[in-house]
């Protein structure tokens, strides 16, 4: 008898028609298509574990999931089994057999986003950006920025969720890059609340146009209460660029978490 | 009264739900659309006279198109407007108002195309690349690209048409970048017979994954005869990417093409 193995998936895809990543009554999700995909390919049936939700037409350049197998094909005739099955709008790009230990979801240090804002028309590659017109007043933006970084509660940057224990995260890390025609905001965090990139994004480029002011910023940051204030940031620029699992990051937080509790 | 303006425009578009840019008995064309927006915002029939042909599925990034109207509204307005009442898939982005004897078509000099060829599977993006997994050997590659250099009759790279006086092009320049996880072929030439753009990158790629020698390729081309041999690579990584009107390089593809008459 062949022991069942765990294996790690790093996926992407193009949300424009998916209703997101996990599992719904009605629609397309990812984790449907790549479910039976797999199940079918090793003839058995296969659940995926996923990274974490991913909201109707949010892209994905390094999704990870995992699944167990009792199948007894090797990794790359899985692989190129698996992106022969699945449509064109989902490709696996890495696969590898990992310990039982694992969970795409649980194991995860860190997940980092970027976001694209195209500051003219355009047509081509139009599916993957915000185009939004104003300007921006570069200079407050990146204060705003830098009160993100950092531990603190996302609560007024995120919709309305009744499964999460806390509002806490931890952001490693958040940039603001201004380009030629574009801003691209990237950002990691150990985890992200319901919303919260396109509640950060559009809070941002209020700031930049004047819409709300630093302090205002600030104090409704500070308020820790959902707020009907900001604008949300359109989902197609948004992309989830890839998942961390260290080791000493997951313990760095860990710690971080507890302190607070105290 | 008024006289009459003529105004040239710049425009993207993405081909993929275009039937090319001509308008055509049935489905949507380039011209058609923006026709339709200009005739509505002007308030007068106009007529849109573009650069080339560009068949059903290419995409343009900087196509050039002129019109002339008797209206009185300012360039900017008449830019904004039209912007306005285009579908996300046509972005006008330049507008000037030009001399009568400038013609989008007849007045170009050169017009210029890329080629994106995605060495692995993506899904983001995908709708502007050939995804393609063959080894090739770039220096064949090379090689055959400098044989398309200069002026030539390029009968044996393109598809029947009836419509041409003679089939000698000069190629301007025409390059093969490799990168990462992609290649990038580039090509400026006076004029692009039916086809001729994904026909050459076809065959490019049949010298370098050896499905054709190099031999066969020289001769082929000399040969200047449609032939059924060659790959058509897909139409999704071919991009108008600009037209030229440089009087000085109008007149030397002139002085070439008279002295090959002799």
């Amino acid at each position: 008898m062949v022991e069942s193995r765990r294996i790690k998936l790093t996926i992407e895809y193009d949300g424009t028609d998916f209703v997101g990543w996990q599992s719904q009554q009605n629609g397309r999700a990812v984790q449907d298509v790549l479910e039976n995909a797999a199940s079918s390919l090793l003839q058995e049936p296969v659940r995926i574990n996923g990274a974490g939700r991913t909201d109707a037409g949010v892209h994905a350049r390094g999704y990870v999931a995992h699944f167990d197998t009792n199948s007894s094909l090797d990794l790359s005739t899985i692989h190129r089994g698996l992106n022969a099955l699945l449509p064109e709008d989902i490709t696996v790009h890495q696969m590898a057999e990992v310990d039982k230990n694992f969970h795409a979801r649980f194991s995860a240090s860190s997940r980092s986003y970027s976001y694209t804002i195209s500051r003219r028309r355009i047509s081509l590659d139009r599916k993957y950006v915000w185009i939004l017109y104003y300007e921006l007043d570069e200079d407050k933006i990146q204060q705003a920025v830098r009160l993100i970084r950092g531990t603190h509660d996302f609560t007024s940057f995120s919709k309305y969720s009744n499964d999460v224990e806390h509002c806490y995260c931890h952001v490693f890390d958040a940039q603001w890059d201004s380009l030629d025609d574009s801003f691209n905001f990237t950002i990691r965090s150990n985890r992200f609340l319901f919303g919260m990139v396109r509640i950060i994004v559009g809070t941002l480029v209020d700031v930049g146009r004047g819409k709300i002011s630093l302090d205002e910023f600030k104090e409704t940051f500070e308020k820790k209460e959902r707020s009907a204030l900001f604008t949300v940031a359109p989902v197609q620029g948004l992309v989830l660029e890839s998942v961390r699992y260290d080791k000493n990051e997951y313990e760095l937080v860990k710690k971080i978490l507890e302190e607070l509790k105290k």
